[in-house]
């Protein structure tokens, strides 16, 4: 297990969306869920990753280097993963004493709510998994990527997804080809990057919120419908049981002590428009997660009239997708 | 206990504004709160009654007519109300087999989250107690306005106010002297009545919300934090329990099923603006009802801040108002 000479790989992978949503980490153990989410995987925004294993800089180790949209990355977030990863290196006797340099792009806004932790650290596992061994094994990388970001375990994978309470990784329910019709539209409503981070906000409604209690008991059950809603293909069912997951969710943050609200102005008007869409039977349901963007799950027909309607309330155009693939590895 | 003559009452009331909320009713009793709510009755905001006891219209019983700002109301909605005051009657031998005749009129939209009910209610029952028996006990009269709307017998009294959970009628904490800078700004985002009312929203909330057992149990420690921040006339202490107070209420009702969502984007935009001011140093926390209007709580010193800060997006204007006295027999 000496060192080696430079190795390199690119990665892709898409963020993941959940439907019932993952909001709270049990304590021991890192991201491990307190709720099961169902999600899927969105093709249309990808965050394309490229790591280098090669010898630690002298005087510096780890000596680790993490670009984000070319930004040098705070080191203090990558530590318990790439801890993990040389952990693995350690067990399956690879170069993991070498030290790491990533590079990594998304084609999408960073940490505004659009899930970007979640693709960066999929395709980052994907591509630093096989940097040191030429093969990433998804259950494995699943499990690494969760030390980065909690729901990118779920990123690991095309098509739906779910994350069990308590797992320490995802699996795949169904993949991209179940549901071609199915579509999600990305509404930004902001650039700006969110001031509470998901992370902090998770642990200040744990321990804050009177709700969070009743939230987790409640979502097995929402977990459950959405699991129905997807093997019947029931947009109808599906939309209103992901509304009921969110709004759920942002209550139990609403809660908490100081209260946390994510929601702007604008993802307020989106939300009545929507109810008004509804009540003229247009097939159309969002969900949000701990930011002020919107995303409407609606299918491939009545995407484009999501997308006409709230254009002009947009910072950045409307993003239309269907169900994606996992990550993968590009050029190694 | 035979028919009068016609008789009439005219009185006055204020709305009463929760700073500790009541949302969720017991079941059996009308009106029995879940949850205590302390309040402050609002001296700017304004209901005038008047009631006439008079022989019933020839085969018309019972022959109530309730006029609200000019137009019949429905009368099922007052039944209630009526047969409690019959009853009242009955017991004190009164002439309560004749027929009221009532005309109520606010200086403030009807029906828009401003606890016109409070009011409206609070001031029918002093007038038409004060019509039969020319006398009108609080008590008595707090009540019988809580049949009517739950939260009209803390309008009975001036100044601040308890309403215990379990209770029949509220208590007077402190008197409209107790605190003369205390200032509560009205923004009237819309002059629309809600879609839901506050009955229909509250047994929704009860029967469907995860939260509610959990907003319940918590309650009465929000309750106590405002109490005590009255008693020290503490403004950063009672605003901090109020606002927690309001979103809780509001993060209880999201989570029923269909949800319940009384804001518009313009109530998000001032809480948000008020969470700048805040981080300025200015004193000044919002609440809010069963509809989309924001109060503000605030001193004597930073009203005029408030008013001028939101202006334009209101509605209609700002109404500034300290804390008033209880319902009065203006002439009988």
């Amino acid at each position: 297990m000496g060192k080696v000479e430079t190795r390199s790989c690119r990665s892709r992978a898409h963020p993941s969306l959940a439907l019932a949503k993952y909001w709270g980490k049990r304590t021991g153990g890192i991201n491990i869920p307190a709720t099961t989410s169902v999600a899927v995987t969105l093709e249309a925004l990808t965050t394309t990753t490229t790591v280098q294993v090669h010898p630690c800089p002298e005087g510096a180790r780890p000596g680790d280097r993490v670009m984000l949209d070319g930004e040098v990355q705070e080191a203090r977030r990558f530590r318990p993963f790439f801890e993990e990863l040389r952990a693995i290196a350690g067990v399956r006797s690879l170069p993991g004493d070498s030290c790491f340099t990533v590079d990594s792009m998304n084609d999408f806004p960073t940490a505004a709510g659009l899930a970007s932790s979640a693709s960066g650290f999929a395709a980052l596992a994907t591509a630093a998994l096989a940097a040191l061994s030429g093969t990433a094994n998804p259950e494995e990388v699943s499990r690494l990527a969760r030390i980065g970001s909690g729901s990118a375990c779920r990123s690991v994978y095309g098509g739906f997804t779910r994350w069990e309470a308590g797992s320490e990784r995802a699996v795949q329910v169904r993949d991209e080809t179940w549901w071609p019709d199915f579509r999600v539209v990305v509404l930004p409503v902001t650039v700006e990057a969110k001031a509470v981070t998901s992370r902090e906000g998770m642990n200040r409604t744990r321990d804050t919120s009177p709700f969070y209690d009743a939230w987790v008991g409640d979502a097995p059950r929402l977990a459950g419908e959405v699991e129905r809603a997807l093997e019947e293909r029931d947009l109808e069912r599906l939309g209103t049981a992901a509304r009921l997951s969110y709004l759920r969710m942002f209550a139990t943050m609403l809660g908490a002590e100081p209260p946390l609200l994510y929601w702007l102005p604008r993802s307020v008007e989106i939300i009545r428009e929507l109810a008004r869409l509804r009540s003229r039977g247009i097939p159309a349901w969002e969900t949000m997660d701990a930011g002020p963007q919107v995303k409407v799950l609606t299918d491939r027909i009545h995407a484009p009239l999501v997308v006409e309607t709230f254009s002009e309330l947009l910072s950045l155009p409307a993003i239309v997708s269907g169900p994606g693939p996992g990550a993968s590895v590009e050029s190694l």
